[in-house]
């Protein structure tokens, strides 16, 4: 593992310009967008009924550390490359990936959380499933990150079987969400379950990214390139341009979702969201 | 004194990558924990009755003191070393030990004064209560830190000295906070004594971690190491990494606990926590 680490550190590939820029910037925008969700989400508390507050205020805590996990990666990447000879240059410090999984471990517990109190379950069924969802979502991320650290081909049997072993609590939480967000739609108000079955889908769309990229850093070329120093640049810049966009997505799209969900099932509020008016006329 | 302090500096190991890493993460992880619950904490503030707000705006300042400190902390392990040579050597600067002090000056204080302000005990009882621990609290870091900053095997007895000094007012702490909490449990609502049970426990395992971590780090073995400036690597790692999830577990964690008593005991959300209907159907 030590070894795999100051491999990976050295082993920052030559970008060029163009290559070290788009990570760069998007790195930027996702900051900007996590930033402006998290003062959305909590500022948009008082819009809706009291019960779905919390759920608000959590989907605003998964945006706020987000973006402060985005801050440090970009500067992280900033510190990584040194400008030389008109492209960008390894500086030998390390790309710090761990601020993902710092990311994971404490914002993906919350996307339960926040997704399970906007749903309102019957008081003893949304404790048990809570308990279920964070504990799957902890395991699956320790579980993945001693695979993802991992970058020379002796490796490579190793990570397959930490990503294998992260996988089964993935898919468990995958298959329960779909199944009680399924289950959940006959309780829910008409014009939540639009909303609803548009959350489970986002779910499983932006979710899918990251064993994607996962198996992607791992195959054998991967780790065989790495070992050897010529990581290719173009798999960097793809792997962290769909991580910032997945994480977009899962977090402040997700967020969203539930500001509308919730505000969908606030009372006095059903069937409109934002500048349209209701059954009833704007003015009396 | 300030020969030990000075011997302290010139005795930062060095580190390899991967033990840099950890303590540099975990530092990061434990800006971003505090933060959110900082955050958290003082949204929250409106979803409990009137009476328990001031104990949740104490515990959001708790964990806002902490915030500043392991961002700072973090800067100061961070210019404590030099990448050099594929490792990290001790730059000359000195890691300041005095930040995890001052954030205990601050903060055990404030975390007695939201104890004892959630439980809502009755008047005079809880002032004279709260004078007794606050002093109590103030004593036990005043005296911790002479033996602290000792780090050379002739002041071992002296470093023996002030925790045993220190130690009086912190058993004294966790007596009278075990017996006030078991004595309250009678007065508190049923959704609320099962919380301050968990209170109770989570006082008790994490407050134990910092005698340990002190009496460890003051062993004639130790002191000798770093006299002789072959401290240990791994139990510098060790001893940060302790820290911060104890710091994590007995802040954040703690007023995530002094939050559920608070809601637990508000009017009208008696039993429904996050994401739970409370015995009314969520669609009537």
């Amino acid at each position: 593992m030590l070894e795999s680490i100051s491999v990976l550190a050295a082993g920052m590939p030559d970008l060029s310009v163009f290559q070290y820029s788009i990570v760069d910037n998007i790195f930027s925008m996702t900051v900007a967008t996590m930033g402006a969700a998290a003062i959305f989400l909590f500022l948009s508390r008082q819009s809706v009924d009291e019960a779905y507050r919390p759920a608000l205020l959590v989907s605003g805590l998964v945006v706020s550390i987000a973006c402060y996990h985005y801050f440090m990666i970009r500067h992280s990447w900033q510190g990584a490359f040194v400008l030389a000879e008109g492209g960008y240059k390894g500086s030998g410090a390390a790309f710090n990936d761990f601020y993902r999984y710092a990311d994971w471990i404490l914002t993906v517990p919350l996307l339960m959380v926040e997704l399970v109190a906007v749903l309102r379950l019957q008081a003893g069924k949304a404790t048990s499933l809570l308990t279920r969802l964070v504990v799957a979502a902890a395991l699956m991320i320790a579980l993945g990150y001693p695979g993802e650290v991992i970058s020379s081909p002796e490796g490579w049997a190793a990570r397959v079987m930490w990503g294998a072993l992260s996988s089964i609590p993935f898919f468990y939480i995958l298959f329960v969400l779909w199944v009680e967000l399924t289950k959940s739609l006959d309780t829910q108000p008409v014009a939540a379950r639009k909303l609803i079955e548009i959350a489970r889908l986002v779910l499983l769309i932006t979710w899918a990214v990251y064993p994607i990229a996962y198996a992607l850093g791992g195959t054998m070329t991967a780790l065989e390139a790495k070992a050897g120093g010529n990581v290719d640049p173009s798999g960097i810049v793809a792997l962290q341009v769909g991580y910032a966009i997945a994480d977009m997505t899962a977090k402040a799209g997700f967020g969203l979702l539930i500001y509308f969900i919730a505000r969908a099932k606030s009372k006095g509020s059903q069937g409109y969201v934002i500048g349209e008016t209701a059954g009833t006329p704007a003015v009396a």
